[in-house]
């Protein structure tokens, strides 16, 4: 069998298992994912031996300290892993929730009811955690998955998706609905976008470079979850306190992170005054900014901003800074250079609040509160399986609820068209 | 210009376009849809010539009178499109709908907001209607539409889409919310669907062909509005009579369209009694039977049903039949030969009623009542942009609501991530 073969036959039977799965009952489901959080703690020191073979052929190719740190597989990791698991048992399943329902003048009676999205395949790179993570979340939701990791992680994906399958195989299950795909062959990325026949979704997480090519080779939809260049927008009827704790939290608290800020705007009728507040604790933190003419007369050490950094996502201690007329200006600013992610108005002014949330349409937008909270998790989702960027679907942080999709159920009796 | 960058800026304008479009209020839009209304009422006579300039073409070109039939615009249907601007005007605005709140324990206040998809490419075929009509639909929820139709149909698409801007530029609002592509060449569809940076999903109206052309082209999200296999089933505990009024109606009442039923599954245990009455009425509205062999057993005139046959979608007065042992087996049989889009069972028993809607994974499932009520319009959505046959964003009838999607929109006082 050669690798195209391959992948269509991965495909075919996890579409084969999507349907078995949309009819398992929450119990069972639920049953399987404690199951694989007990087959981790049994395994960990297999998991480790797998994940070092990785760490050291990551050495040899040279890959830098924080990529080989991502790779690791230590016990806390493990542990995180199993919380995980449980955590995801312990949310209420989706499937077979009715959403809405209305009665027709002519006595049908129309409901939604969410189902399984199907086969949904995620492509990602680097942390092994995921494998876990994201097979948890669409095996809870009833969908198979197909897993492809990053070829540096091969060996450590593999042994956890095995160890999800016997997880699966122990209550009766299909275990194709949790496939890793176990070969590293970039091809095998290009056969796998083009199952549209079996497979219903595609979610690429990870860099510009890995999102692009998934676009252009892709027969299936993509949920993108892009780069994250998060803006805050001090206002000139901003409480001043306020904003230099979300400005200082939003760029600092986690910089390498897609909802870290990357911009901060502020009003010209404040910058005076807000500038070299909030730089007091950049400097402490150790932040380089990047500002604009007005920015750098105020901030001298400020280096000068160019187009591409208000573009950027540093995913580090840098920070673009523009100084703005107003709020449109800063609202006209994000639409350019944002990536549709998250932003956040620091304001008193109930107006210009009710303005920003309204007319920014990023998937999320905050008023009075950091970029930090742009997270699944942290809104209530339980968990998340990604932030999707692309206006379909789910915008925003996708739960479990965002790999469900609403069917139409309709009860009659007896009503016929004339 | 060549024809690439001629699509590109249609693309690029209707994004700006879509940016503005966003913000307009409800009141306003309505005013356009009206204007557009009272615009095609002064135009009778202009679109009429527009239309018989395509309709000299198709026939010189030999389209069948079927083709021909859909292409004429006449004073009916012009009537019916002036009612379907008004009747839109009247539908809820969705954009800025709250459909959901609630409060973190930390105080924020989270909830989700319907916005515009953005930039939606309708590319159908045929049917000049579906220019003002999709045009309509995707104006008054917000977005800007480039919409590519038949090049049968061109002449009338230019018209109706510059009557649309002439109605948009009334009203100050950009004219390119509303974008007819000028030009008939095939490679203008391809230019269109890489515009991934400005068009933000395409919706494909018309025949198998169309349909995989444009899913292996397109760089952009595609819900597809594939064919109607759509399936009734009738059990053996089913009231026959009804059973009789709803498979009747589903196949005769307007055979060519694609929530008309295509296959007729029928109980064993009832097949000898059910069989022979609904083929009285089948005979005499002229309908083609083929069918399985104990089908034949029963109905003697019914030819073989080959493979093929149960993939099929007539849209003719054809109906494909087998009889089958069990509601298991029926579910089967549509899960295998079934397009996803309209299946209805009839029986009088509650557990089976129940399995039928939650295994059945189809668009819309019904339970003793004709597949012909899977419409927007019959449901109660107000009106339809098409059937989303694509497990993806809005499953089924798809309404003004389905070409929003929601943001998250948090109230915060000053919370940041520790």
């Amino acid at each position: 069998m050669n690798l195209e073969e391959q992948i269509i036959q991965i495909a075919r039977k996890a579409k084969e298992a999507s349907r078995k799965m949309a009819k398992v009952d929450t119990k069972t489901k639920n049953d399987v994912l404690f199951k694989v959080a007990e087959l981790i703690e049994e395994n960990r020191e297999k998991i480790k031996e797998e994940n070092k073979k990785d760490l050291r052929t990551g050495e040899e190719k040279g890959l830098s300290k924080a990529l080989l740190d991502r790779l690791e597989l230590n016990d806390k990791r493990l542990n995180q892993m199993i919380d995980g698991l449980k955590q995801v048992a312990s949310l209420p399943d989706p499937v077979g929730e009715i959403t809405k329902t209305w009665r027709r003048p002519n006595g049908l009676i129309v409901s939604k009811m969410r189902i399984p999205l199907g086969v949904i395949g995620i492509i990602y790179e680097s942390r092994p955690n995921v494998t876990i993570d994201a097979a948890a979340l669409t095996f809870k939701s009833g969908n198979a998955v197909i897993l492809r990791g990053g070829s540096e992680a091969i060996n450590s994906n593999r042994i956890l998706g095995a160890i999800f399958q016997e997880g699966i195989r122990a209550y009766g299950l299909p275990e194709e609905a949790v496939q890793v795909i176990p070969v590293t062959d970039r091809e095998a990325i290009k056969f796998m976008l083009q199952q549209d026949e079996y497979i219903d979704l595609i979610i690429p997480r990870g860099g510009e470079g890995l999102i692009r090519f998934v676009s252009e080779h892709s027969r299936i939809p993509v949920l993108k979850h892009y780069k994250g260049v998060c803006h805050v927008y001090v206002d000139n009827e901003a409480d001043l306190e306020m904003a230099v704790k979300i400005a200082y939290n939003a760029k600092v608290q986690r910089p390498a992170v897609c909802n870290a800020m990357e911009t901060l705007l502020v009003h010209r009728e404040i910058a005076e005054k807000f500038l070299p507040e909030i730089y007091k604790l950049y400097r402490e933190a150790g932040v380089e900014i990047r500002g604009c003419e007005t920015t750098r007369r105020i901030i001298p050490e400020a280096k000068p901003a160019t187009e591409e950094d208000y573009y950027a996502e540093f995913l580090d201690l840098i920070l673009a800074v523009k100084v703005v007329d107003n709020i449109d200006e800063a609202i006209e600013h994000i639409e350019k250079y944002g990536s549709s992610h998250t932003e956040a108005i620091v304001t008193t002014n109930y107006e210009k609040a009710g303005k920003f949330l309204r007319e920014v349409n990023s998937s999320t937008v905050l008023v009075n509160a950091s970029t930090r909270w742009s997270d699944g998790y942290e809104l209530g989702l339980g968990a998340e399986i990604g932030i999707n960027t692309t206006r379909l679907h789910a915008y925003g942080p996708m739960g479990l609820e965002a790999l469900t999709v609403e069917k139409f159920v309709i009860l009659g009796n007896g009503q016929i068209r004339e």
